[in-house]
């Protein structure tokens, strides 16, 4: 997976900075409060496993633009060396690029974006390409198998020649979709277009490039087929631990404490101090992350994620769900769900993750009613909520961080955050 | 149990046909959609069990006359070689038998109700009276231990001279029970008696034999004291399928996977591509049907009886209960029901099985409350059937099929065919 | 812990009465039906354990003041030799001594509450200050680490002063309080006084010993920092519970059959006739009492007392709880609760047993709402109470004796005895 890169490429990027836009907010991920690329999969932040992976592939010169907001803790998770420059308002990617500016100098830039997610390899095959050919710029062009509503690239013979934003489905000039790892040789002339073009509202780093291609710069399309995942929706993060998790060869540590009356089965990753109790099955691919305890007769089931200092207690069982750091269960059924962190389900409380129509779920974002693609899905419970027992959560329904849900409710509408949720009986005593 | 028959009554029924008659309705079985005799026990419908019965006895010569809708799906069930004779209407059993008079010519007839279970020996039993003496016809005569509502034989050195039809408690002329395994040595004579008859509305052929036995035909009761199960209510089939299961000895099939960390104890069948997962336990007696999957946690107890291709989820347990092929569970207590099959029940729903007062548990049948007499009996499940999660059933209920029954609801009364649930709640949102 | 008394302190006591005063009526222990000094720990109800302390240590002449009610069932419980005298009215603790006062005579005589639980050290210190010592009274003295509502000491030089009944908080005189086990040297002067003091409506028998404190009769704290509790309200018994369990070594009768797959941890006592089945986990310190049956998949936990004849049905988890004889549980969870005896709660019932807010948890006891001290408490249950499959009971909830509280209902309020709670469902059905 490109570890090794030859010395050639190394000369060519050693004036090479890499600029990783971590500006956006993203509103369709309520009631996610964690930032896309602040959301950490087998314990670290995807921002940070970024930053590793080009450390690692040489890519030492690293600056981050994110919003004021997020730079104390950026600074704490991130490693030691990786600048941070402030965006002061979210006004998009030519915005953020153009925040960087004076850091920027003259040198040959990589642009990413830390919220899609991608193999480490791709970051080879770019500097590949630009050590062998002399493009001006060089584009991640992911091969999409199925129509995706991004922007698509109009090729000849591998150059790039327009970008075309969401085209109809069937009306593709191409299965090329733009994904932002964009390597440009002379991010001056870059800069120049975008302040040519701030004065337009929207899409302007695109429009840039468009006209420079108009101009008669070179973009060339470097095609990637292996895996993609772009953080869109809370849900998209189902797939992308999957990712992760295959990425990783099993891997038990030998600080956890783990029953000999317990089955762990298939590829799992068990952190530090993990316990895991008797008559307990982790049926893999899983990761279970440090200090969390797993007790007695649970079953964590195929492709479950879950955090650190968690406690899963007696008979809960989890299937292929996301499960953030310091939740707590008590025989449960969590079921292709997402829990931000710091959640507590009481005794009895499961998440319903089917339609008996078997049709897909659908999950309300803003106004909009989006389809997950998905028919098996559970809820999304945001950070700091509580359940209460014997309380039934329907699939696609999303609760608000720091909300209470009552015990014994079957809840079938959007709780939105710090609400108090309580069922009234009918009771008849007599 | 009668596998054997000596040469004579071979000679002796050498001529002789079977008369199954398949063609009621069971309007007492609602909301069960299977006709009666199709109910699958062991993984084989009755009627083709019977037939299988009547073959190995060499009873080769088999006709079933049932009604126009079931013939083709019957076709597929029954061995080749069984004759398929039509009964236009449900006009009861004189007219089936005349359905089929062509085809019986003057041959020695027996004649069986497949709805009526009993053991194999019963034909031995009846074909040597056969042999051995010469009455006009034989009738299976059940010795019955306390009242039941039949037709009971008043009897003089086991001639029988009247059939009484549902005496009052206390008035019956003997305890002998008249059950449809009639064998008639001169069928033209009974069928010449029924077209006498059938002018009568009800009970031709009750009243046709009555009126043989005043005429000088000699009738003969046949003692019979094994296992008798008649399936007049759904409930009926919890006693049979224990007859069923206790038939058979301990079998596991080659072809099954049952993990070393699971429990096998008791009488118990287990069929071809059966799964069942670690910590689970099988407490016979027990039949669990082909490729049905048995998950981890799971017990299943005394007397259970389920079909192929279910799915028992993770932490179920199943007690004394009768499931049909295709169900799914996860999380459920299943006690003292009845599942017709391809049935769906969420995580967490549980059937309540017993009253606090400890009284016996009635069903309403049509407009009528019958007393199950028994005090632990859950619900009666119609086919394709889906109950939500953490739902709970009262003891006695009845579900319709292809009915919904959404989660958390404590379901007290019956619900029809096609019918949705939902409960709505009284919440404070604050 | 004292089992062995010197020869001299022996020859003192030769002449040595216990009067033991259970007449009491504990209005605070609503729903309790049980009198405290009759609840069983071990098996063996609290006032027979202390008979059977007392008589270890040689001290066989023991009077019990009771109720008419309790008269009964105090003599099948108790030793035979044991005297019981009846107090016709609950009249307080001077009126129960009076009402031995015929047969106390003039002898030494030890007064003790059988509501105080305490290590029966205790009497062997008391008798040997008595032996070396020539005080005329010798009170229990225990010294309290943090303010308790009771009465204090002022002493010098450890002989009593003065008793001051419940002073404010920081104002106490000393951290001695005062507990009922007294040695009284001269029965007939404490008579004298009780029978002149008679009149007074309230605190007769504080009130005199006040009085001869004053008119010169000396008094000793005799000091005691071992364990001490007293049962005032139900939630006492927890605390009781862990006492009883952590006195005694492991162990496990021969009568009992325990699955060698389950698994049995840390200190326990598992009576006769107990069986555990497979994969169910005891993690001590925890009593099983005598035919209590623990089924498939349980977890009993810390700190656990269940009592005899109880069934314990598959997947059920109790933690920290008093269980009581005869009671029936089935995929429960029950935690930090107490529950009388002869109480049914069906499949998936829950005991709630911690705040969302993690405050402690409040009980309503006659008009009083009383802080339990407990941030982790669930509810108490009455006799013959039965609760319904998937029932949720709240933190710190009462539940009447002989009671009904039906399926599925999430209670949040007390019931009191002999009642039936049922749910009414708002349901939509098309």
């Amino acid at each position: 997976m490109g570890g090794r890169i030859s010395e050639e490429i190394y000369k060519a990027r050693s004036n090479m900075k890499v600029l990783i836009l971590a500006g956006g907010i993203g509103k369709r991920m309520v009631p996610f409060k964690t930032e896309k690329y602040k959301i950490k999969f087998l314990g670290t932040e995807i921002i940070k496993q970024k930053v590793e992976e080009l450390i690692k592939l040489g890519l030492n010169d690293i600056i981050v633009v994110c919003n004021p907001v997020i730079q104390e803790n950026l600074k704490n998770i991130l490693q030691s060396g990786v600048k941070i420059i402030i965006q002061p308002q979210p006004l998009g990617m030519a915005n953020a690029i153009l925040c960087a500016k004076e850091i920027l100098k003259t040198d040959d830039v990589l642009i990413v974006n830390p919220n899609d997610i991608f193999e480490p390899s791709i970051y080879h095959s770019i500097l590949t390409e630009y050590k062998n050919s002399s493009f001006d710029s060089y584009i991640l062009a992911y091969k999409v198998q199925k129509y995706f509503p991004g922007g698509y690239l109009r090729t000849e013979n591998s150059e790039i020649k327009e970008i075309i934003e969401k085209p109809q489905p069937g009306h593709e000039p191409s299965n090329l979709v733009n994904i932002v790892v964009h390597l440009h040789r002379d991010i001056r002339k870059l800069i120049e277009y975008l302040e040519k073009t701030s004065s337009e509202k929207d899409d302007v780093y695109e429009k840039s490039i468009s006209q420079m291609m108009k101009d008669g710069f070179r973009f060339k399309a470097v095609e990637y087929t292996g895996f993609w995942g772009s953080i869109k929706y809370p849900w998209d993060i189902l797939n992308i631990k999957n990712y992760y998790m295959e990425r990783r060869v099993t891997y038990i540590s030998n600080l956890a404490t783990i029953s000999e009356k317990s089955i762990i089965e298939g590829p799992v990753i068990i952190d530090d101090n993990v316990k895991i109790y008797e008559n307990t099955k982790i049926k893999g691919p899983c990761y279970i992350g440090k200090n969390t305890i797993i007790g007695n007769n649970c079953l964590i089931r195929e492709n479950t994620h879950i955090g650190s200092d968690c406690l899963v207690g007696n008979s809960t069982e989890i299937r292929n769900s996301y499960i953030g750091d310091n939740c707590k269960f008590h025989m449960n059924y969590v079921g292709d769900s997402i829990l931000e962190g710091n959640i507590l389900m009481g005794a009895g409380a499961i998440t319903a993750n089917f339609r008996f129509d078997e049709k897909n779920i659908f999950c309300r974002i803003g106004n909009e009613i989006v389809n997950t693609n998905l028919n098996k899905f559970g809820c999304i419970i945001g950070k700091d909520a509580k359940i209460g027992v014997n309380t039934s959560i329907m699939p696609g329904i999303k609760i608000g961080s720091n909300s209470i849900i009552g015990p014994g409710i079957v809840l079938t509408e959007d709780i939105g955050d710090n609400k108090k949720v309580f069922i009234k009986h009918n009771l008849s005593i007599r």
